[in-house]
């Protein structure tokens, strides 16, 4: 992974390739590539669909080799959703492949010109770019059936959906899988729309007749990927939880801690939580012949995602995940797996992030538009969202623009960014990330759950204020360095439990790099990433006033425990003072 | 004026009223007593739309007295659509009516309960509250008839129409002129909004059988009064230009000074201009009976309004102001004054400001929803707003979301509020309040067209960015003080010009109060007033990053000067240093 390949769609005559030496940002990976990119080449106060925003693709440091769990890749640019930097990052194959045709990153920069949209056929041989005006207003499925046609299904596929086509504030990019679906995503804030914004539909990416990257030290590489997958497999939640039932395991355990946010994050705990539970969900998935446990991509041990099928036996998404369960599910009064697992399809398809999309459709039930449970009704929001009627160009701008366009003030928001599934009053750790993460609400950016709920890493009291901020912050830190390497966030269950799990991974990334880096190396990485991404944020005129929950969070008491967020501004203020 | 009238809308049982001595706020006015309250009783952070926000409408110092011209209304509050602090101003009848009532300010505070809609009644006997469902999603017009039936038309009316009962960010708060007519609006900000998230639909204010407020030095108040209308009849832009034209003479002016935004800002000069003049308007005007002079309150001595007729010699609305005309005809390559006069009733009727919505329309021809031109299409989109079609609830919450919800980088915005009707790369003065005032784009918070173009009050080259910031220093500093004392702003090209007219404002001021301020006291209170705005701006999360244009307006030469914004950062970071 020594080249970046640029591409500059402002040049005369269409989009130029241009292919150099990683440089400067040599020995970075994934988000740690993403944020110094866009710190050092993106002026923060531009508009994310002007010309001087970037979108910056990277897959992590490990990416490409045969590290278990290491298919991440990142996805960089300031953000049209949040109007901060932005790291979005989705499994898929595409990491890989990219990493084994050895390029650190893709950087598609310049001002469009023209309406026409382009391909970007990448493989060994080097780098073409061809019009796909053909491809135009074309679902993710559509295209990849497109690309299969003639590319084949090994190949892997970044594409932008319509939403991202209309440069829509909700838009994804999206990754093929396994199966060659574009079932995986960069979701969060927007990032479809930038990659629009250039005209770009879609990248192939063919790394057919590449080898796996070589590790510097294999011996080394060899034993430490053993003995991380060893860890992986040992862990509870690594190696029985999420392989079993995915990630929607999450929903009985969330709503039994009065934490799972339901009708708008009116209530901690929905009645019908036991009908869209992952135990549930994998039931059926096995029953109908789809799966209940696989992989996104090829080489992970811990296998959480799953193939689900309608009652005749035909596919209809991946396992949706937790988050997405919640977000159409319990918080829209929707207790139908099949209609939950037709609406994540929905988004897939036309590029919307599940969580905000969900929650968009919260806010617009609160408004009135349809009622609670009405899972038709949601159907009918999420197609005039992809088909860009003015109520979808409404609800496709997400969340917070919907609570503002209707005059609501209840929107579950923080910078503009939809929170996810798990309501911050009953667990605050979560909610003082949300708060102060560099992303908007987010909570893969320091999954302070983990401690409050499953007791991973420690055990804070989900109820309390005291010590919450001090989780967040270190697990900031944390995730920052491990979005870093491609290898995937699921393995901090393992790594926070278990050091010699943590130090297997270490040693994994030094033995690939012929590296003696310790663990206070990685703390440093993560540190030294957040400190650009608050700088970033800081220039494009984000405050502490910015690092706040909306203030009905504060003043509306959550059942079941009648709790409000009560983490105080100054120990929010104290998060990042590293 | 000893006493403020409190509703509480939270109260038990529906809205209740009290009055309380002025106390704290005593010696405060208009701009500066709306931003006293703002600053001291809402936080900084709480939603526009939630409970802790407050409405506060005061009449100016001089407001219910002999003092020409001295009728403009102050309403305050965090705004809907910017989320700064806010005032918006207005003429119409009920400042002096307020003063008259002895009403230092009216603020409406509270959690609605419920879905009722209230009415307000004001009189010299007191204020009661009643139910007013039946004025549902009654536009203004409709509404003062209504009002008018019951309470005779020598009441005065403050109301929303459908856009703030909608809560949209674009909505206005009327008031009626001598004729009853709701034409006087509190436009921009959407401080309609609050009013309707407080239930509150229409304050009628009777001060039938009250006198005239009673200054404490009758002769020396005569004689100030005397040499200060003397002044402004003298003046040849509000004793000449603007009885004559109204403030549509701007237009050949600014066209003329190639500082006219045509076709959403891309261009400097309209090639129709002279179609939509002040001059053609106004002989338009007296050709069908309207009137090209007139006054929007009693005992103006500018009489810079008029009454607009159709060709049938029918009441269409009234005189549309310079800015209007701008906004929904050369922004958007209208030409045809019948329909931007049809446009103005709409949106006065509907409770629309016009310049957010006339940008709003701007962007959305930009976007391709109608072409540039079509002035039917341009009705039918203010229709869908005032009706909250889910289109209309996009153009309703104005400009910078219509631009987010079609992916648009070109929002002529600051702090989400439009640009009014000057460019500001060709009158770069204006640029500099706009980028820099504490209210999001709006050119009565420091009126440098009149030094940059008018050539009142100096001279400095607009296309220079010499000489700018301190011009819009001193003018935001002035117009601060002069928005307190319910003296209209127009006032200002007489007194900047002629040093003895503005000492008989301030002889006026001190000749109703018994003081003995001086021109320095004025400019205190200026200060004073912009730094509780900036501090509270600040508290909510604004910094300098916030006082920028968007970046294409240093990046898009406007034509015919192609000229860029380019006052340096550091030049705009300089005007809030006193």
């Amino acid at each position: 992974m020594d080249k970046i390949l640029r591409i500059d769609v402002g040049a005369a005559g269409g989009p130029k390739a241009k292919v150099e030496p990683v440089g400067e940002y040599t020995g970075l990976g994934g988000r740690a590539l993403t944020t110094s990119v866009v710190s050092k080449e993106v002026p923060p106060d531009c508009h994310p669909l002007g010309p001087e925003n970037k979108l910056v693709i990277a897959p992590g440091l490990m990416s490409g080799s045969a590290a278990s769990s290491s298919g991440r890749l990142s996805v960089g640019c300031k953000s049209p959703l949040t109007g901060t930097i932005k790291e979005a990052n989705s499994g898929g194959t595409a990491s890989q492949a990219l990493g084994r045709l050895g390029y650190a990153a893709v950087i598609i920069e310049g001002e469009r010109q023209g309406d026409d949209l382009y391909m970007i056929v990448m493989d060994g041989s080097g780098v073409k770019i061809e019009k796909a005006n053909d491809f135009r207003m074309l679902p993710n499925y559509d295209l990849a059936e497109k690309i299969k046609t003639r590319f084949g299904d090994k190949v892997s596929l970044i594409s932008i959906g319509t939403a991202g086509e209309m440069r829509m504030a909700n838009s994804t990019i999206a990754v093929t899988d396994v199966e060659f679906r574009p079932s995986r995503h960069a979701g969060r804030g927007g990032v479809g729309a930038v990659m629009g914004s250039k005209g770009i539909k879609a990248i192939v990416v063919n790394a057919e007749g590449t080898k796996m990257r070589q590790p510097a030290n294999p011996d080394k590489f060899k034993e430490a990927n053993r003995k991380f997958v060893e860890g992986l497999k040992g862990h509870a939640v690594t190696g029985q939880g999420l392989p079993a039932y995915g990630t929607n395991i999450l929903t009985n355990v969330l709503n039994e801690a009065g934490g799972y946010p339901t009708y708008n994050f009116k209530e901690g705990r929905y009645k019908h939580a036991d009908k869209i539970s992952g135990e549930v969900q994998a039931d059926l998935e096995t029953k109908r012949g789809g799966l209940a446990t696989h992989g996104c991509h090829r080489g992970c041990a811990i296998q959480c995602s799953g193939v689900y099928h309608d009652k005749d036996g035909h596919y209809v998404t991946k396992q949706p995940e937790y988050e997405t369960v919640w977000a159409h599910g319990g918080n829209c009064g929707i207790c139908d797996l099949d209609s939950i697992a037709r609406l994540d399809f929905m988004d897939d398809n036309y590029g919307f992030d599940t969580i905000e999309m969900g929650v968009t459709i919260g806010v617009a039930m609160e408004a009135g538009l349809i009622k609670f449970g009405d899972a038709e009704g949601a159907q009918r929001l999420v197609d005039e969202a992809g088909k860009g009627t003015p109520l979808g160009r409404i609800l496709g701008a997400g969340a917070a623009v919907t609570a503002k366009c209707f005059g609501l003030e209840r929107a579950p928001v923080v910078k503009g960014q939809a929170m996810p599934a798990y309501d911050p009053r009953a667990v605050k750790g979560i909610g003082v990330t949300y708060a102060t993460t560099t992303q908007g609400a987010d909570h893969t950016a320091g999954y302070a759950v983990a401690t409050n709920i499953l007791k991973v890493g420690g055990d804070v009291d989900p109820l309390k204020p005291a010590g919450q901020a001090e989780l967040s912050r270190n697990l900031q830190i944390a995730t920052a360095a491990l979005d870093s390497t491609g290898y995937c966030l699921f393995i901090a269950f393992a790594i926070l439990d278990q050091p010699e799990t943590f130090q297997a991974m270490v040693d994994s990334i030094n033995a690939m790099y012929g590296l003696e880096l310790t663990g206070n190396d990685v703390v440093e990485l993560g540190k030294k990433v957040l400190r650009m991404e608050r700088q970033f944020n800081e220039q494009a005129g984000f405050t502490k006033a910015h690092d706040r929950l909306p203030r009905y969070f504060s003043r509306e008491p959550l059942a079941p425990h009648n709790v409000v967020f009560d983490v105080s501004d100054k120990e929010l203020d104290s998060v990042f003072n590293f």
